[in-house]
């Protein structure tokens, strides 16, 4: 948590998490700044903003001016930068320096290099969670459902399994049916992964995603919202575990009404509760 | 390879492989009898054997049965059985009660249990590959086109990924593209492995598919073909490595053709070679 008055400089996607990272920096007495793509940002941002501007994805040079000239001492990166098409990106000189030393890096190594610029430049890096604290999800059992034995023994394996993918730099995310893995994710996304392989395993899979050791936590944590668990309804899993602490949860609230409805599990996992609770 | 004659017992699937192992054990001088599978197995198996019978899947007593009666000392299996439907089953006592123990297991339980079935009677099981040693993937540069040094790469990083999933007893094989994991096989099967991850990865992917250690090679060894290497061609994947001496290539020479006809790189994997030529 950031206490002192500073000058925040937003680098705002889409989706909601930019509004509450913007809300929450300005509720703890900070000046806000952001940065606005058009078709992928949220513009409702500006409610909490001093300053914004509408830059093209690329123009880093401009955009790190901007941040310099309003004093920017934190910069935070929050909500999703859709894919964009070729003819949207207008890498200046700067950017496309860093795009040609990156090429065909992962998504951290870029990320990681893009933190650094704003480093050399002066200003911090810091995980959009410090203005949203209540996002990262609780350890714990969420649900009124708890996991059965075998559930637990698919979570507990899951986040093996998981880890030791992430430390191989894979996915962040496996899905699990009685210690059988169904699917693991590599690039096509948490959802690909899921879908198939809760319709290869059938019902009753679980879901374990984790935070990948070495991932660029400031910019670049696991995320799980409403929309997950309406998925798992509709797949039939049965069960859910997150990291917590290290991951982001939308919808908290919402998601364990959803899920104690339709009696899904939601865990917010960790090394000690798999010890003690699950193993 | 068998030299001394004795009964073998093939327990027939589909396609070639069970007709090239018959082949091959008569040729060394064996008797062969065969259970099929209605369905499943390969009939033009019995123009090499001297007995038959055709069974319901499931019926692991009148089979053991079969073989005792015919003297069979080694026990082979051989071609794929289709993901049978439910009906089509016929569970015997003995079956059941094996499965009933293995319920949920993996691949490689269920059928190491079951070749111990046969160890029990007396019975050794031994690989098909015993009776089709041409089958063993050879090692080294086995199409005119070598990797480039970014597809050598590719390989060295895709084996250490490949068989550290395969010590977590996930799957075999991985679609690599410039150090990027693509796709990590687990139970989807390597076709739909191969067409994800060549897709979300683009032209120039490597394909690496590895025995597992652990994998119970009498019974289940990775397997490559022609149908492979012209869905490589479909995908625009440039390099295929597979681990040689524990996998089984069909086709082989027909593949490396259409490989030369269309630039595509194969390559048999051994620690050897990646050390020495590929790292």
């Amino acid at each position: 948590m950031t206490n002192n008055t500073e000058t925040i400089g937003l680098i705002a996607g889409g989706g909601q998490f930019p509004l509450l990272v913007a809300k929450g920096a300005a509720a703890q007495g900070n000046r806000v700044v952001a940065v606005f793509f058009k078709g992928h940002s949220n513009f409702e941002v500006s409610e909490y903003t001093d300053a914004s501007v509408e830059l093209k994805l690329g123009q880093l040079n401009k955009l790190i001016s901007f941040f310099k000239n309003n004093g920017v001492s934190k910069v935070v990166m929050a909500g999703t930068i859709n894919k964009p098409k070729a003819l949207d990106i207008r890498p200046d000189f700067r950017a496309a320096k860093l795009l040609f030393k990156l090429a065909t890096k992962g998504d951290d190594v870029l990320l990681r290099a893009i933190a650094s610029e704003f480093e050399v430049e002066g200003m911090e890096v810091v995980g959009p969670h410090e203005y949203a604290p209540d996002l990262l999800t609780p350890s714990g059992f969420l649900t009124k459902r708890k996991p059965n034995d075998v559930e637990s023994g698919d979570l507990a394996f899951g986040w093996k399994i998981a880890r030791e993918l992430g430390r191989l730099d894979i996915g962040q995310c496996v899905v699990v049916r009685e210690g059988i893995v169904t699917a693991v994710e590599a690039i096509e996304g948490t959802d690909a992964a899921v879908k198939r392989g809760c319709e290869l395993g059938g019902k009753g899979c679980c879901i374990v995603k984790v935070f990948k050791p070495g991932q660029e936590k400031r910019v670049d944590m696991p995320s799980i919202g409403l929309k997950t668990i309406q998925g798992m309804k509709e797949l039939g899993a049965t069960c859910l575990g997150v990291e917590a602490g290290k991951s982001l949860f939308f919808d908290l609230d919402e998601s364990v009404q959803f899920a104690d409805k339709y009696g899904i599990t939601i865990v917010g996992l960790n090394q000690e509760l798999i010890d003690k609770e699950l193993s």
